[in-house]
């Protein structure tokens, strides 16, 4: 009964838009968890549990119904996401990644490109990866006379390349932020490679390793636009989503390692000879402590549910959203993330004080949420988020939507 | 324009419900914040700024419109007191307890008895005060061969019976918790004595000292009920609405400290000569401080109208509610307190970092944020609340939905 | 016995090298705590306190045996500050910065103004004042063609001026660091006026108020040296010995607060019904929170006691003291002070947890601690302190000895 | 020269009693790190790494020199031990209760016993195991008419057992403390077991599997004793010498961790490019957090050196320490085990925010420190020694001294 409301009260969206996928998403959670300690050892491409999501149906969520996908809202893809995280947080970002490439398509795409892509996102079963990390500019790129792009390079942190079908590039031709583009191409094109070096202490199945590029051609109506990247506020929703995904990712491996936590606490914990209790469930400190880290764990995810529509309402927006609209957001989120990345670091790491000695055994790989969320946690530093905030308040600058703010 | 999304991104109710008030509770506000400082070291009985509540109509918020009042949603009625207490923690309090007498009429009452006391609290401008400390056994009550119940001793922490019209008065009849009786007595009855002997270090216009009561007389008809007390799971709900006011209460005066601090550092604060910077704002560790502080805040004030809301389905049950509902209600509402009490707690001691040391002239007055929130959160011992929410997590037990969880 | 080993523990020096002192500082520590709460309502100047301290002797610890002085070490003084600030820091305050002003004498004066000015201490009973903020430049010196120097303007932050004998005046007659000078200059001269103008939240009787200078003549033989200011690392200790002595003072508010505490849950608090328990003192969760706190004050005195021993070091180093040397001291000092702020913040903001509502009454005033220490950690930014400790571990830069490093 | 001082200002004894050491301890850490990412990884018995341990002389320094030691104080094993932690916080746990099992034979055995055993420990430079573990009561023990004991069934985390000479094995003949009995007995006696079944997320390379016992036959003479376990306060000792070994392993992975980061902020990490720094270490952030973790780091270093000294006063005052005395001492260690814990968890989690994600390739192996932290700090649960000091603060009791306090 406690584990029904737990996932009630963390929920985030209404119940009545979560019961369709209830069960196929319950299926996946279960699934996933069976062999998720594993796999956690073992990293590398996760190729069986990516077949399931692509036979689930739930990657074309974010797909407009008009294009034959789910026409879900971004609250609902998140939660979604959190709730995959709770048992494989790898998998969960593959799972957001794909829909943050759909949301590429229809910020940047123009309406036939929407109509294509996403159309064949749907037909074909499209599992997306991406090339797109900006910080590394050892991609480049140059334009032929015919407008042909020419990729040469490579990306690292290529989340989901791996046994994909398409890829989203991003590359700057350019030095203004509107000179960056992005464009949609198959994963098995000539000069593509996806390298399979990906072997981090978390996140072990994400397959974010590097792509390298050797004369790829780009046609130019591959690239996304017009209205294309940087034409609006509301193209700069895109880093946000990426940064929602991210957020709620951490708050899946939260909640997951407490529920496991209480799980063995409940069926596999001797109550500590000093606690006079009869079962260690009625150890009173360890009641305090999971009071503890539930408290903070209820007020990581009001702050992401409360984001997540904040979100929801911008994205409504289309085109009237403004530069300040899309600013304070940015705060709303990155104060969301920042929070979450604190919770969650705390709470996949105090679980050990409930589990004690014998649960640090490797085959029950308890570490694995603290890794996951570790080492998510740094995909940029935390502290000039932060600092944005504190700008914005103190001196009423909105940050620059373009970059890492 | 930053302290416009302040205010916007902290509200908690649709900004279309908060419309019809939002100027009369702005007044307020602008009203208090000029003597607060002043009112705080003085303490006693704040009855100018008293009479300003009566004459603001916003006392009967909570009264149905059937009898004349607001008819206004709970979340609605908690956002307007987090935000008086911004600029007056003390007057925010006696605001929300008002609205906590009406809902024992409500709840505990008849229909005749919650028609008429409601239509004379609309009619006649009542301020309720309350005589109800559960802990406080000193009060005793007695019946006689009419049933009239004779009180005789006294009560402590009775918030707002000075200068106030009616008085909810509770005592026990009996051990079980259906023997405590609610009655609704006028303040001025013979025997009954409001003594100005509160003296604390915060909430110092509260008036929560000790009433009196010699020989005094409670006719039959004036004890609510039925339903009365402990009559179903939804008669418990009196206890959370005031644990959700004084949870607003807190998050209140963490608003108004980090905005009055963020107005000084704007108006006095030099930079410090290490920062490098030509002002105090524009020192990267004083805005990388108030990020964090923000952050904090957002995640409190989130959880904090996540569970506003789902008390207003609770209430909305009516009968219907269950005591396991009621139960997993009380749960979020001592997680959303629990957490509120410590980033209150957190926020009102750290701004003086931003602040510096020509801050702490008693003059400004910047530290009764703190001093209100320390003796607020001490109502009961926050470490029982969240043991009750791991006892529930880890056993599955629901709290005892009478005394303190 | 709890209380015995209690203190035995925080020492800091060798019971031997204390109990010379044990029993003069226990009457004045057993004095100061009769009045130290009413005396905090009431602020401004403790002549009769100032009296005791006086006649104590204890005035002299830091002046060399040769000139009647106790020959005290450092580390000693800074223990019975610690031990005069669990009861009133205020005192222990002045007390502290009594030895700042005599160290300043030893450190920059000539051999004969030593002997001057340290041997009239001993003889006259002198209480030193200081003038010396050296963040407020209203005080302005022009120098005379007799090298008289002449002060006009005023200084903040004096404390110990009020009730004083003789103040130490820092102002600057250049640019560099170097022209600063620092002279003694009796109290009582004509032209100086102490003003009574400090009403602090905390720290209420430390008379840090302002004197102001009206054409206040300074004879040359009044300013301190050769050596002078800034003539040699060693030379620029005296900034090192005032973090000590706020270090200590915050500790000993720490320490203060906690024994406070312990004595009310032992004397007053009741069980709370929750707990099962007979006496509060057997409450589990009780027990734990006070080790959690007694934890954390261990850490910082540890770290204190440690660093006043490594100051007792540097000073006997005498003039071969390195740059090098002085600036990794710094360093320590600067940890010692930033740890011990969090520590006692911590501990005396979350004794009231301890004691419950009840306590919250003014007329304990348990906040006094908190207020106390609230203050005193704003003397300058503490995360300039940790940057400065961070820029040398990171790249090895030793901070720049003059100013607020 | 950051380095050195960050070694001499965390050293914890006097530096002339550590040069004669200084030199073959800073060898083996060299040696050690060399491979330490790659054991980690592994796993399994070190068996290598243990050969340099004997070859170094280092195992004997706990042993007097009348019988060929090293005659140390513990201090200078403890800070040898923490060093030895910040290559290899597996070498150095095994380091450490070398020196445990050795004071057991120093505490609980007769003199001849002391003599034969540690004598033959300097001349055949015996590695001890373990096989001592209070909890595991599946060891049974029964004693023959000729009182030889006969040992049935198995310990857990039997540290060390792999690649050692001889166990100190550990049984309860009986219910009370002194029913238990210490044996020496060599580790390749007919019928013992050491299984290779350690495979833990942390202190990987620690070898505390299990060793099983099938009919192990121990002769009386090798039962330590009189004066035996149990005997005298002094015997109690042995407790608290494995907790501050388990303190110095914590801070030692911690001073690691930090010198770690460091070092690859220096050489590896590009600055944030909002962060406006030419080099990552003039990244005012950077520099900040790590002045706080230093801040921490220097506080639990500096109490855990105080208790360390603390301790080695309990070891000289023999038999005449009381059980107050050492009630007392324990509550230090509590205190300094649990200071630690924290800070050790905080200080090997946060590097990665200096070091960026980068720095999650498992080539690194970053993870090391906090793994090791968070299964060494599980040894037995911290709220209990809090607790305990609560209780003692409290109610002056002094903690039980068998078993777990």
């Amino acid at each position: 009964m406690a584990h029904t409301a737990f996932g009630r009260l963390t929920l985030g969206v209404d119940p009545a838009d979560w019961s369709p996928y209830a069960q196929s998403v319950q299926g996946l959670v279960g699934q996933l968890a069976e062999t998720a300690v594993d796999r956690d050892r073992q990293g590398g491409t996760a190729r069986l549990q990516r077949s399931w999501l692509r036979e689930s149906g739930l990657l074309n969520l974010a797909i407009p119904a008009e294009y034959g996908g789910g026409g879900a809202s971004w609250p609902l893809i998140l939660a979604i996401t959190r709730r995959l995280a709770e048992a494989d947080s790898s998998i969960a970002h593959l799972f957001g990644f794909q829909h943050l490439q759909v949301a590429s398509v229809l910020l940047f795409g123009s309406p036939a490109q929407q109509s294509e892509y996403l159309t064949a996102t749907v037909k074909s079963n499209w599992f997306w990866g991406n090339a797109v990390n900006a910080r590394d500019t050892r991609l480049q790129a140059s334009r032929d006379t015919q407008g042909v792009i020419v990729l040469q390079g490579s990306k690292s942190y290529c989340s989901g390349a791996a046994d994909s079908d398409v890829l989203a590039v991003s590359v700057a031709l350019g030095e203004r932020p509107q000179d960056r583009i992005f464009a949609v191409v198959p994963t098995g094109r000539a000069g593509i490679t996806v390298h399979d070096d990906w072997d981090s202490l978390g996140q072990r199945q994400t397959d974010s390793g590097t792509v390298s590029f050797e004369q790829v051609r780009i046609d130019p109506k591959e690239v996304l636009g017009p209205p294309g990247v940087a034409s609006s506020p509301r193209a700069t929703l895109r880093n946000i989503i990426g940064q929602l995904i991210l957020t709620d990712i951490y708050l899946g491996n939260a909640v997951g390692a407490l529920q496991a936590a209480i799980k063995f606490v409940q069926e596999e914990v001797q109550p500590w000879p000093m606690s006079g209790a009869d079962r260690a469930v009625e150890d009173r400190f360890l009641q305090l402590r999971v009071g503890e880290l539930w408290t903070q764990l209820r007020s990581a995810i009001a702050l992401a549910n409360e984001v997540n529509h904040e979100f929801q309402q911008a994205w409504e927006r289309g085109s009237a959203l403004t530069e300040e609209e899309r600013g304070v957001l940015t705060l709303s989120v990155g104060a969301s993330r920042a929070h979450a990345a604190e919770v969650a670091l705390h709470v996949t790491a105090r679980i050990f004080e409930l589990l004690g000695a014998r649960a640090t055994a490797r085959k029950y790989g308890f570490d694995r949420y603290w890794r996951n969320v570790r080492v998510h946690t740094l995909h940029d530093p935390l502290d000039y988020r932060r600092r944005s905030i504190g700008d914005w308040l103190l001196t009423g600058s909105i940050p620059d939507p373009y970059g890492y703010s």
